[in-house]
């Protein structure tokens, strides 16, 4: 039921679904991208969601708080629900800094591998903490933001995303462009 | 952000987004009800999306049980990811129980009340009984299944809902029609 619905779905909307899974540090720009991207594909005429984790937070996962498990247990949520749009046929955009490997690999899992998009935000640490848009490079470097990704918790480095983007060499325009022309031809390939 | 990104959501699918709550007992009808409302939406171009209750089961929900806090904790969440679906205007047709009208009352202010429309999948207790599709009744009259909504458990009656269709009265083809003669100049009026 599910599959002829998909098929009927994406004929309807002239599209495949896909997932875009934007990991990366806090504050090196993958809801900036995510928001920018999802602008363009709209005005292409591509039905596109963004599922963003700050927002999430204040939503559906307003009763998780920031430990291994609750961490876990936020991307096993988002994944869940990724995958009902995916499933849509929507082109859809995941923000979260989804720091180990095992994690973004749940997610992968979920999501299923052949929807599965897995984009690495690149920025450096460095030019994270300063453009630190949130404040909370501050608030953790303080001690009052304990297990902060890239200061006291780790960040792994997708060992072979589908796709990288620098936003600390390329302005967004350009990263929205190399993603764009990245996923055109899988969306479009009906 | 959200508002004007569901503008241009809504202009591209042509429609605006709604979310139909179905209520009602266990086999009065209302998965069936969405599929078929689903199929004849998208043939009449409109995109649509079926939130059940038992498939999230298998999903986004699988950690919650049948406690009365965990009831309220998979309306909460459905609620959130319905709200995401219609805000992107998509109709968004919704299945479970939701047998207290607190329950009820909980998804209308999560999605909110302009978006939300409630409809009472009414059928008479013995004939769910009778219909018993999932042989959920049986489990729960001879024991095996506590609180079952309609056995041991109440089922609070919509006292005012905003369509009520009969499913032991008529065949799924006309309520299903009704349904859609109540959504559509809702969901085209743009």
């Amino acid at each position: 039921m599910v599959d002829s619905d998909r098929t009927i779905k994406q004929a309807l909307l002239k599209q495949r679904g896909k997932v875009l899974w934007l990991t990366g540090l806090s504050s090196a720009g993958k809801t900036s991208l995510a928001l920018l991207l999802q602008d363009k594909l709209l005005k292409m005429g591509h039905l596109t969601q963004v599922i963003d984790g700050d927002i999430l937070r204040h939503g559906l996962n307003k009763d998780l708080g920031f430990s291994l498990n609750a961490r876990e247990e936020n991307i096993r949520r988002v994944s869940e629900v990724a995958k009902l749009f995916v499933n849509s046929g929507i082109i859809t955009i995941c923000c979260f800094i989804s720091p180990t490997r095992e994690i973004r690999k749940l997610a992968g899992e979920i999501i299923g591998k052949d929807d599965f998009i897995e984009v690495f935000v690149n920025a450096s640490l460095e030019t994270c903490e300063k453009r630190d848009v949130k404040g909370l490079y501050k608030k953790a470097r303080s001690g009052m933001l304990p297990d902060f990704t890239g200061i006291d918790s780790p960040y792994e480095f997708p060992e072979n995303p589908d796709l990288e983007v620098k936003t600390d060499q390329e302005d967004l325009e350009s990263c929205t462009n190399l993603m764009i022309n990245y996923l055109i031809p899988l969306i479009t390939n009906q």
